[in-house]
Parts: C-alpha cells; structure tokens; sequence
C-alpha cells in the first residue's frame, strides 16, 4: 500500500502555486484569491480533479506527505471544489483527525463537553457518510450525557463494523477523500449535476483545511458575512456570528447568534468586537474590488483570532443580480460589457411580470407546461364569455379551456391567466398568451368539465366556477387559493442594463404585435419596430367577426365585394393606430393567413345562431361549415393559396395598409409599412400577389394623389421556400423566416398535437429538446442558412430576419447573429430577453478575443 | 416586291438535297425518303421554317423561281409539314393554279364537270381559307348546275373584295404560302401544339406538290393503302380507292369507293388493276421494312400511271402499337431496343384496365380528377355496408362517397368503381382505389347526399341509389347508363415487349402491397418484391379491427398486452402469406404507422355501437375518441412516435415478421423480410426502435431454435429525416424515400385539403404540375438528392428507394435512376408502366449515344 507521495497530487495553496479552475475547482481558486489578498486562511490543500478520479478508481496513495503539511496531530475539514459551484459536490466532513489521543487532549484544553462533542459529530458523521451504517444506530446518543452518548456512538460503530473506530488520522483522511471522490461518480449526482448544465465528464477537486475552532477559551465563534441584501442587491452588511459554535453555521439558524452590525434587537460583533468586524468589513471591500464580485466569507474566531475559511459568490436573486452587476461596473470594478454577461437573459422574464413569492407554501392542484410566464390570482371562468362578464365586473379570472381557438382570443385578453387541458409550449393558447404576456398554463394535470364547470385535479379535488386559484405561469403549476405576489421590477438598475446591452449588440430585435396595445407594449420593451402583424386577430372582434363571415357565406361575387368593402375602413384604422404608435419605425404586416373555417363557429349551438344572422337555414350554414372544414387545417387552403384564391381579400388589405400609410404619415414621421406574404411554396405565388398588390399600391397613389413607398416580402415557413429562396429573392425585399411552421413542417409534427408525446420523448432523450422551443439547429437551422444563403446570392441587400416563437431564445439569436440575419422577432414580452442575449454574443466574442490577447 | 429568288429559300426534294426534319419538318423528310426508295412522286419544293417565318413577318417574296420548277401553267397543292405530326398545322391548299384560262384548256380534256367542280372548289378554298370571306357567301352553289355554281362563287368573290379572282399563278402561290404561315402564328394554333409537347418557337415548313389528277381520261382515282388493322396491330391490308374523284380520299368516305383486294362485297382494286395493286402492296413493303415503320400512303392513279403524294405513319391504338413495334423488332427491321422505346408507358395502363370503347356516345353526369384508370359498369351504392351487400347478390356495385376513410376499404373491394365528391389525385380514395387496380373518380362535380342516397350533377339531374353508371377512371369522367366496354389485353405481343424492357432496364421496380392479393397481383405484374408493404390495412378487418379498438381501450398495460397478444397469430399468418406469394423476393415490411383514432368509429353511432361491444359507458369512449383526435393527424402522433410510445406494438409486429419468416422459410425458398420505421425525424428514434426490434429477433432466434437474417431501415418522408440522413444512414440497411409525405411537407399542403384549389392553382400556373402527381424536382427532389447523398456518404452500401404514389411515375424514375437509387416501388398496376419507363431511360441513352458516335 506504500507508493510515492506525489502519487495523491496534492498542492498546498500558496499565492503562488499551480491552481486552476478547470484543474482544481472553484473553490480552490477562491481560496487561492483570498490568500493572495492577504486574508488569513488556514492552512489548505487542493486536490486536483485527476488525483480525485485516482482516488475513486481504487488506487491506494499515502497520505502521510500532505499530512505533514498540517504538522503534527492535524484536526481537517475536507470539502469538494466542482468547476462550477452550481453542479454541487458531496458535504463537507469536518472534525477528521479526532481520535482517542486527541480526545483526552481537548479535553484538558477545552473542558470535556466540548472534547465530547467534537469526537461524537466526527464518529456519527463517519460512520454514517464514510462507512455507509445505519444512521439510526447513531441518533439514540442524543438524550444521554455528553460521555455517554460518546461512548455508545463508538461501541454502535464496532458493532457494525466489527472493528474499532480508526485512530490514524492517514486511515481517516484516506478513506474519506475516496468516498468523497467516489460519491461524485452516483448516479444521481451525475444526473442532477448534468441537469445544471455539467458535461459527463466534470471533475471533482477536494480542499483539505486545517480546522479552526470557534470553541475554546477566549473569544471563539463562527460566523458569515455579505455586504448586500441577497433579494433587492442593495448594500447592506448581512450575516450572523455564534458564540462557541461548533460546526458550520447557516444565516437561517440564527438562534443565540449576534447580529453583526450595531442593532437594537441585540449584541453586535461590531459593538463586542469592533477589532474582528472592521477586519471583516475590509475583508469583504477588499474581496468586492479584487473577486470583482459581492462575496459571501465564511470566518472563525478563534481565541480572539480571526481565520477567514471560505468565500463564495452570494446566492441571490434576479434583481439582486442585476442592481449587483450594475452597481460593480459603476463602481469601475468590472466594465458595463461584463455587467451585461453576468445575467442570464432568461431570468429578466422574472422581472417584467409579478412573480409568487418564493416563500410561499404552495398547494399544487395542477402541474403542466410553463406556457407563459409570470403569476396571476384570479377567479376560475369557464368561457370567454364568462371572463368578459367577469373583467367588466372588475374582478381578475383565471380561464380555463380544455384548449383555446382563435375566438378564445378577447376571453383571454379579459384574463389574468389561461390554463388548458391540451396544448404544447407552442399551442394556440401558449402563443397567443405570450404574446399578451398572460401568465399561462397549458398540458395540465386537471381533468375540465365545461359543462359541470368544473375542474378535478388528478387527486381527486375539484374547484368550480369562482373558486380562487394562483397560476404559477413561470412554474407550470396552478395553486388553490390566493398567493403572496411581488411586483414586477423595471427598475433604474434594469433600464442601465439595457441601455448597455442596447450599445453593445449587433442585430435587431423587433417585436411580433398583433393590436395597438401589443405595439404600445413593443414600444416599451424599446423593440426597433414590428416584425410581423398577424392580421387574423383583427377580424376577431365582435362586429368583425360577422362581415368576416358574411364575406364567408356571400352567396355572389357582389355580396362577397360587399363585405369586404365594409371591413376595409375597420383595417384601415387598425393600422393608423398601429403605424401612429410606431411611427419612425418599420412595421411589417402579414397578409392573412388562417383557413377561412377559423372564423366560422365550432359547435351547433354557434352555427345556429350564425344562420340566424345571417337569415340562412342551418343546413346551409352546417354545410358550408362542413365544406371548409379541413383534414389537416395546418397544410390545407390557408396563407397565400387563399390570397390566390381569393385575391380580393389581399387586395383589401393592402389597400388599407396603403391608404393609413397615407393617413399617418400626415400626423407622424412618414411609415414605410412591409406587406409580408405567408405560407409561400412557390416563386410564382410572391409573382401573382406581388403584381397585384403593386396595382393596388398604384391605384392608391393615383386616388389619394398622395406619393408612398412600400416593402413586399415573404414569410419563408415551408421546407420548399427555403430551398427555391434564391427564385423568391428575386421578387422580394425580405425574407422572414417562420420558425414554428418551418419546424412543424421539418419534423412533420404539428404543434398542437406534439404535446401528447413531446414530455416523454425529451425525458427518453428522443429529440435532446423540445425543437418548438428550443431552434433545432441540426435540421431547421440547416433550411435557414439554406434559405438565407441562397436569397442572399440572388439578391445581396435583401433583408433577413426570423419571426415567430424561435425569435425570442438567446440559442436562436445567436445562430442568427452568426448566419447574418439583420433582426430577429419575438412576443413583446420577451423582447429584452433578446436584447441582452444579443448583446451578451458581441460582449462574449469580445471577452474571448481580449483573453486571447492576453 | 421583286427580290432574289432565294429570299423564298425554297429545294426542291430530291435524293440528294439539304432536307431534314429541324428544318423542313416531317413531312418533307418523309417524301425525301420516298423518292429516295424510287417512289414516283411528284415534282416536290420544300420550304425551310426560316423561309415561312419570313413570310408570316410580312416580307415579300419572289416565287416565280420556284414555280419554274413545276414547268409551265402548273396545279399545284401545298400541305403543312411540322417538325412532329401531332403538332398539327394548316388544312391542305389543292388545284391552285386553277383560273379562267386553265378552266377552258380542263374543260377541253376532262370535260365542263370537271373544269367547273375543279375551279369551283378552289375558288371556295380560296376565299375562306386564303381571303378569309364569310364561307355562307360560298355555299349557295350547291343546287346550282356546275356552270352557274362556278360563276356565282367568282361574282360572289368579286363582290366581297372589289376585285376579280386572282388569275397570276405567283398571286395565288404567294398568298396561299403567307396565309398558312400566319396561321401557324394564332393562338389557337399555338395553345393547342403546346398542349401536345410543341416548343413555344415550333416551326412550320411547307411542302408545293405538283398535282397528281385522279379525274379524267382512263383509270383515274385516288386512294389510301396501308398493310395493318389500326385496332390491333395485325397485318391486313387496310384502304380504299375512288375512281374519278375530285380531291382528297379518307378511309372513312367510302361511298362508292373500290376495296383494295377481293372482296366478295363488291369491286375491289386488286382484281380491276392488278398491275397498280402489286405496286402498291411492294411499295408499302418497301416503307415499312426502309421507313422502318407502318406507313399510310396516299396515291393518285391518273390515265393508269401510279403517283405517291405522301405517306404518314399509321394512326393506332395502344394496342396496334406494341404488336407493331414488337413485330419490326422480330422482322428484323428495328432493335428491340427501339420496340421498346415506340410505347409511351402510361398508355399501357389502356391495356391492363378494361376500357370504354372510344367509339360510345358519352353522357357525362360528372367531372372530376381521373385518380386510378379503367372503366366499369355498375349501380350507385352509398356505403360500404350497401357495396358489401352488393357484391354478395353478384352485382357490379360503383361506390359513391362523400370521401373515403379506412374503414371503406372493405366496400371499396367490393366494388368495380369509386366515385367522391372531395379528395385530390392522393386522397385516401385515390390512393388505395390505384393500390387495388379499381377505377375512381374524385373531387366530382356532383351534390352527394348520403341521406336520401342521392347525387345531384351540377346540371340538376338526380341519380338514386341502383341506378347505373359507368365510371371512366381514365378520363375522369361519371357517365350515365350502361357503356360499352373492351377488355384488358396483356397478350403475346405485351409479354414479349415487357421481356426485352426488363432485359434493358438497370433499375429494379418493386410494388406496393399491402395484402395477399395485392402481393399476387403484384407477382403477375413481375415486380421484384414488395418496396412497400403496410400493415396498418390489416387491422381494419371484422374481428382484429375489434381486437385493435380493445388494445386501444386497454385500462392497464396487461389488458393492452393481452389485446396485442390476440394480435400477433393474426399477423403473423398475413406475413406467412405474404412471404409464400413472394418466395425468394424481398419483402419490405412498413410498421404500424397512422394515427390510433384512425381505428375508432367517427361518429355517434358506430361509438354506441363501440360502447356495447366493449361493455364500457358511452361517455367513456367518446372522451377516449375525442382525446385521441388531432389537429392535424398527418402531422400527429403517428409512425415511429406511436411506436416509440407504445413500444409493445411494435415489438408484436416484430415478432410477428420473425416467426413468419421461419414459417415461410420452411416451406419455401429463405425469405429476408425488410422492417421499415415510418415518419422518423430524429436518429435516435431509429436508434431506439432498432435496439428493441434486434432483441426481439434475438429472443425469436433463441426460442424457435431457428436462425434467419432480416434488414432494418427507414422510411425517409420527412424534411429533417432527409437532412440528416447521414445520421440515421449509420443505423439502417435502407432508406426508403416516401416522396407523398414528403411533398405534404415541403409544400405544406396536406394531399387531402389540396383538391379545393390545386385545379387552379395549375390553370393560373401557379404550379407547374400538381406536386402530388408529377414529382416536384425541384423542392421534394433536392430533398431526395440531399438525402441520397448524404446517406450514401455515411453508408455507401445503402440500399435507396423511392416507396409511394411517385414510383410508378416515368418522370419519378428518370429521377430516381439520375441519383443513382436501387429500386423505385409503386402501386401494383403501376409496375408494367415503370418496367417499360425504366428501360426506355437506358434505351434511350443508348440511342442517343449511338447517333453521337454516327
């Protein structure tokens, strides 16, 4: 068993002393900084990641050489050193090096209690984490006498082990290093870490310290330490100290610590020991200014000496975060590029909307896709009617659908929240309450009873109409009763953030806006304009949605005419509102795109009335209806086959968008609206449309005698647009690609119906991530640089983008940044997400070239 | 209007002369070839295509220099002679040349009769057809004695144009050459050559022909000879011979016209000239065995001299066709090569279907799209049950169906014909009624109600339920009543035609089959093994669709595991036939791919029924309906997601291949089944599948003490699925590309919601072709070019094949072979039309290659 020392690869921490993070962990490097900075660490040892693997693989080393690094009789705390503090490690073993010898020493310098204790926590922890026994042979010592229970615990541990507890420190070092080490390698370590983002082969480095003791003669404690308040960001000295403490010390177990500051609840360390608090106060600026980050340190005092064991970033919250982040590159520590790379740009979400109070006791009712995020407390509706009624009573509904279709559309706008029964991340529901930016739940574990109004929950529970739930849209869940909420934070701290990720980024973020309220929304978000306005939302409401279907049912080209004549003024006016809001910025509408049966009703009762309107039989009406319908509504007669089969509807459209281009242009910076054509397959539909709607364009000029200019484009979301973009190009001034359809089409998978088996398919590792939220680069990425490169070729300055649910992911964004594409779209709501993801790429590549230089 | 004679650019044909068929058209290098076989034709000038554009753009020209070439005071006739016959052109131009004075020196030699009928006719043509005056003002003369009908239509002339009847030879020729030149500029003209294959800058030459008299002294006659029956193709000599007649002779005008040999029923040319008949019969020898063709000649007999004016190629049947070909390919004349190159491949399918006889006077109640060819006879049924019934009695029954859905496939065997008011050329109706050899008629222009068992023609008439119609697949076309009908021919001659193709061919045609009988048919057609074979129709039979619904209503895994357990004897028996019928040919076996709800009932009724048969609660299983029903089923949870989910179905459909293959193998030649995974996107699917398929092989192997080999592979039919072949290459033997659902994919258009407004989407060109029927080369093909190669490059001993709708299609095959794929499968009746397309690729090659070498 005997090899050479330099078989275990141990190093003792000096300031100078071959250290790295990806050799010996985080916590080694830290500790490192601290010793350079001059703090007083205890003795340390690291052991790198290759001498930890030795460890696990069996290899017997000695451990003599390290130990004599502690000089004789050591007491040693062992504790991991992962990469990335966040992928976790085994618990920290304190105490090792008790033993009989040491016993009887502590207790002449300590007083028996203490030596009692001291060996006691070292045998429980041992033989429960080291040699894997019962902990119930080692929970019945804690009535007995301090001796006694010391006693029993050794006596239990010969017991099952039928040896003696080991007296060689070498022997207890030893094998708690291998089941340290060896508890890296679990299963449920790896998962879990993996699940953080961890590559399968992470390594583990482990820290050997000396222990410094907070019991003892004298001034003796331990205690922690951090210079901001870990919910707001704001500066604030944090932390406990405990008197005669004997192990680690938590802020949350707080009982018979005192405060740190001078407080009127009780002693203070700066009041009993200002010489301790202001070498800590230092400590902890000094660490801020050279860690370049708010630091929490770990301290004991030892008869009146202060030893520094740990320093590790505070764990804090979004908006602590982002004040921190700010606040350190005012300051002139880190510059404002580093300021905007240290926020992950999905945690803003949490910020833009209120959140349930993480301290909250939750009582799940219903668990199910995290749609859109942000809480809501409201009462349960049933129907969009009912939460129509409901919002002009003034008070907030939550509504429920087994899934939502377009007409749900002014349901959940009256809404605080949406959960539905059937749906994926990219259902109808999910898109649209994004969108709205309303807290939505879809896929959830509830069965609906729209006719009972009723809701059961797979326990058996069952909430009816006004009952008060929370929806956890963040979360996925849906809770019984109200919950403590916090408000939204679009602080000073976020706005400075923005505004430097706003100067560092390279391509433009749009917004997707549907109504004047989306575009007010995109406005505030700073979007640089619209990137698509779907205008099937605007047909929608109450008295449109009936011309809508008289221009369905027109029995005569005539009557069709008609109709169409009498939606032409209520366009018109939704895009004067529209271009008003936007003024100086682009807004790029897409012409309508639904199969015509979405505007038709959905049930008999719908129909009925329908023909009653319309003073139609209901055979007539049902038979039109029935005609419409489609096997497969997503591949069928929609986009521009409509716009060619009927080509007065697109020409209506683009006679209103021409005409308030007209209009708002007169109170306003001149628009230059782009009419966007969807669903194209082939170069001659963007040909037909495009002649016509150029005619339109002309007749306008010629009526209003007014002069305007215009972009005609193309929404690429087949397979076979992206592949004949190069044809397409040709008749078109931009192209934007339709992430969602294009992936519906790639995978042959229809959003709405991937929710049945996406879950299981991701857990199973099928497809590595849902491709509706997460852009498939492998094959729908392939389709856009395809499309993009080849429009490219036919014509250079065409202007490239991505609209639709993809538009808003920092992984999006980055493969479009890196195809070129000249802006990306996404729901309002998650417009600065892509702000600071766009910016973090130009501040990453900076980052990295400057290291290269160095 | 004086030019050089040789701005005309007219040659006179002779031996040795500049004509060929690029630059004087067909018909000119057809008399060439007669006069170089010694035929005596008459003097002959042939003007180029570049001389009759010149004269169709207006220049004028000198023809004083050609008409030298036919000595003084010529008659002359001049005929259109397109680059391909079918092109058509201008009528013939006969006796010009004719005016006052040649009617006084006709009337000396023929007599008034003739003079005057000559005259008389030309100056008719003339003025219609040349002058363009209304032909009413020329149709008086009729009644009238020959001399007044002649002056009456002179004055008539000179009274439309203010100017006497043209007397100059040049005048007439001129205006004759320059009308029939702007004729072949019309629109019409145009359009109508276009739709038979004409380039858009076709040319038109022109051919002057001394005129042969078949009137006047002595044995004087016209008439037509050929040496085979244009129906079938057997060797007869064909035509007539009218003494005495004015102007041209068809084979249908046979009033008071000579047979050609003896004939009891009268005259025969034969026995009244022998001396003119033997020369006939040795010039039609002559042409057939140096023209290498069955040619139609025309000829003249004036004052007992023989004269050959033309000769064209036989119009004929299909039928005709191919004993034609096969036999100048036994004579010796042509190569078989050629034999085979002469039959256009889809006019086969003519032969394998019976056919309405073309002569039948149709009354057509409806139109729709010809979606699987043939005609049949039967009374209207108006559900599968009533056409089960039907055939029961022994009655011919036609289906008629709103749409058809899986479970109509029982009445759809048991009908002659299906006729639906919705669907496109691959709707389900289209699909399978091609797969089965039936006739079917979709997307009909008709009012079908299933209630009264009526349908309404767009017309108003009202067919009920027994009534009979015929149903031309072919044509698309409903007709009412009983028509004639002329059976299939798969004779000698069609044997032997497909013998030589399968001789020349290099790429291999497999058939889709779905059942025994399929497999038989396909067996008879000499497919070389089933390229697709789908096991989903053999569940929708009585007693396994029962045992399927259980399966799917399975309240535990145990139950679903006894359900599937039913199953699997069934299975296997279908693939133990299977096998037998295809000993020692491959076998591609397609795993369960459509949606689950496809299996259960779709309405009310057949749910009670459901309900009872399961002893379950109608509640129970309508919300079971409604939960399995989509969106967008084709793009739902179907193929290897229903198998990848429910993983014990595929394992029983394995197992059931296994043990069948041990079975087959017992009995027969060693049979290596295929197993396809369908609608794969992602390689782990195929990862996953092929893992439990491989144990399940392994387990079969083990128990059963057999050993047997099979192959695994993947259906390529989704967009991603071709992206990343080079992924999914690694874990499969083949990649079967299925080009419908990639089409439905790279389009976005679901086959089935396409038939609304395809039709105009062809008409407004905004498709080139329907996508559906003809191969979209360039969007589904780049997909399968992309696929291909990168399959190859991964695994360069893939097997590549092309399964579904487009296989059978020649321009599919061309494509396919071009990529250098290994088989291409298509539906049963399909398969003699891909063997001969097939082979007429490497014939054709081979041809043009030779010609290079000339």
């Amino acid at each position: 068993m005997q090899q050479k020392h330099d078989s275990l690869g141990y190093t003792r921490i000096r300031r100078v002393a071959p250290i790295a993070v990806n050799t010996h962990g985080g916590r080694a490097k830290c500790l490192q900084r601290l010793i350079r900075l001059d703090l007083p660490v205890p003795e340390t040892v690291a052991l790198s990641f290759d001498a930890v693997r030795k460890l696990a693989d069996g290899q017997s080393v000695d451990v003599k050489d390290m130990l004599n690094s502690f000089g004789p009789r050591p007491l040693l705390c062992v504790r991991p050193s992962s990469e990335d503090p966040d992928w976790g490690g085994p618990g920290a073993m304190l105490n090792i090096g008790m033993n009989d010898q040491r016993h009887a020493e502590l207790t002449k310098s300590h007083g028996a209690e203490v030596a009692d204790a001291l060996y006691l926590r070292f045998v429980q922890s041992y033989a429960i984490h080291i040699e894997r026994l019962d902990p119930e042979e080692f929970e019945n010592e804690k009535s007995l006498p301090s001796d006694q229970a010391l006693k029993a615990a050794l006596d239990a541990y010969e017991n099952e082990t039928d040896e003696a507890f080991p007296q060689e420190v070498e022997v207890q070092v030893f094998k708690v290093l291998r089941s340290m080490a060896r508890a890296w390698l679990g299963t449920t370590a790896r998962l879990l870490r993996q699940a953080k983002g961890a590559p399968a082969d992470a390594g583990l480095g482990l820290i050997v310290q000396a222990m410094s003791f907070g019991v003892g003669p004298g001034e003796s404690g331990t205690g922690l330490i951090q210079m901001i308040d870990e919910d707001t960001g704001a500066p604030l000295i944090r932390g406990r100290y405990k008197r005669q403490s004997l192990g680690r010390f938590r802020l949350s177990d707080d009982t018979k610590a005192l405060y740190l500051t001078s407080d009127p609840r009780g002693p203070s360390l700066e009041q009993d020991c200002p010489d301790v608090f202001d070498k800590l106060t230092t400590y902890s600026a000094l660490c801020r200014s050279k860690l370049r980050e708010e630091m929490q340190i770990e301290f004991v005092v030892e008869n009146g000496k202060l030893a520094i064991l740990d320093a590790v970033r505070v764990n804090r919250s979004t908006r602590a975060a982002l004040r921190t982040a700010v606040q350190l590159a005012e300051d002139g520590i880190i510059p404002k590029s580093e300021a905007v790379l240290r926020i992950p740009p999905r945690s803003l979400t949490e910020l833009l909307h209120p959140q349930i109070d993480p301290s909250t006791q939750r009582d799940v009712i219903a668990s199910g896709i995290a749609a859109s995020p942000g809480g809501a407390v409201g009462r349960l509706v049933f129907s969009s009617a009912a939460a129509q009624a409901s919002s002009a009573r003034g008070e907030s509904c939550i509504l429920v659908r087994r899934e939502t279709a377009p007409e749900d559309i002014r349901g959940m706008h009256s809404s605080v929240g949406v959960l539905t029964e059937r749906g994926g991340v990219t259902s109808h529901a999910a898109v649209i309450a994004r969108g709205m930016g309303v807290p939505c739940v879809v896929g959830a574990s509830v069965s609906i009873n729209t006719r009972s109004k009723t809701i059961t929950a797979s326990d058996g529970r069952v909430l009816k109409e006004g009952d008060t739930i929370t929806l956890d849209g963040s979360a996925g869940q849906a809770l019984l009763g109200a919950t403590k909420m916090l408000p939204p934070a679009k602080d000073y701290w976020y706005l400075q953030l923005m505004d430097w990720a706003d100067d560092i980024r390279d391509i433009d973020v749009r917004a997707n806006a549907d109504t004047p309220a989306d575009a007010a929304m995109a406005r505030g978000f700073k979007a640089q304009g619209i990137g698509l306005c779907r205008t099937e939302h605007m047909f929608f409401d109450g008295d449109r949605l009936t011309v809508m279907r008289e221009m369905i049912f027109a029995a005569t080209d005539a009557d069709r005419q008609e109709a169409i004549a009498r939606l032409l003024p209520m366009q018109r006016s939704d895009f004067i509102e529209l271009f008003r809001i936007m003024q100086g910025q682009p807004v790029c509408i897409r012409l309508l795109d639904p199969p015509l049966h979405e505007f038709l009703p959905s049930d008999r009762a719908g129909a009925k009335e329908l023909a009653e309107a319309l003073d139609m039989p209901l055979s007539d009406v049902t038979r039109r209806i029935e005609w419409l319908s489609e096997f497969n509504p997503m591949l069928g007669m929609r986009g521009v086959r409509l716009g060619i089969t009927f080509p007065e509807i697109y020409a209506m459209q683009a006679r209103a968008i021409f005409e308030a281009t007209i209009e708002a242009s007169k109170i306003g910076d001149p628009v230059v609206p782009e009419v966007m054509i969807p669903l194209v397959s082939a170069m001659r539909e963007v040909e037909m449309v495009k002649t016509q709607v150029d005619a339109v364009a002309a007749a306008v000029r010629n009526e209003k005698g007014a002069d305007f200019t215009y972009r005609l484009g193309v929404m690429v979301e087949t397979p076979r647009a992206a592949l004949r973009a190069h044809e397409i190009a040709q008749h078109a001034a931009f192209l934007s690609f339709g992430t969602n359809d294009l992936t519906q089409m790639a995978y042959g998978l229809s959003r709405d119906d991937a929710g049945r088996f996406m879950n299981s398919y991701i857990q199973q590792g099928v497809f590595p991530e849902d491709p509706f939220h997460t852009l498939d680069v492998d094959g729908v990425g392939e389709l856009l640089t395809i499309g993009a490169d080849r429009g490219r070729k036919a014509a250079p300055d065409i202007t490239l983008s991505v609209c639709g649910e993809h538009g808003g992911n920092p992984e999006s964004i980055a493969f479009c940044r890196a195809a070129g594409f000249d802006y990306v779209s996404c729901s309002p709501f998650r417009v600065p997400v892509a702000r600071l993801a766009a910016a973090q790429l130009v501040a990453a590549e900076e980052k990295a070239s400057n290291l290269r230089r160095k």
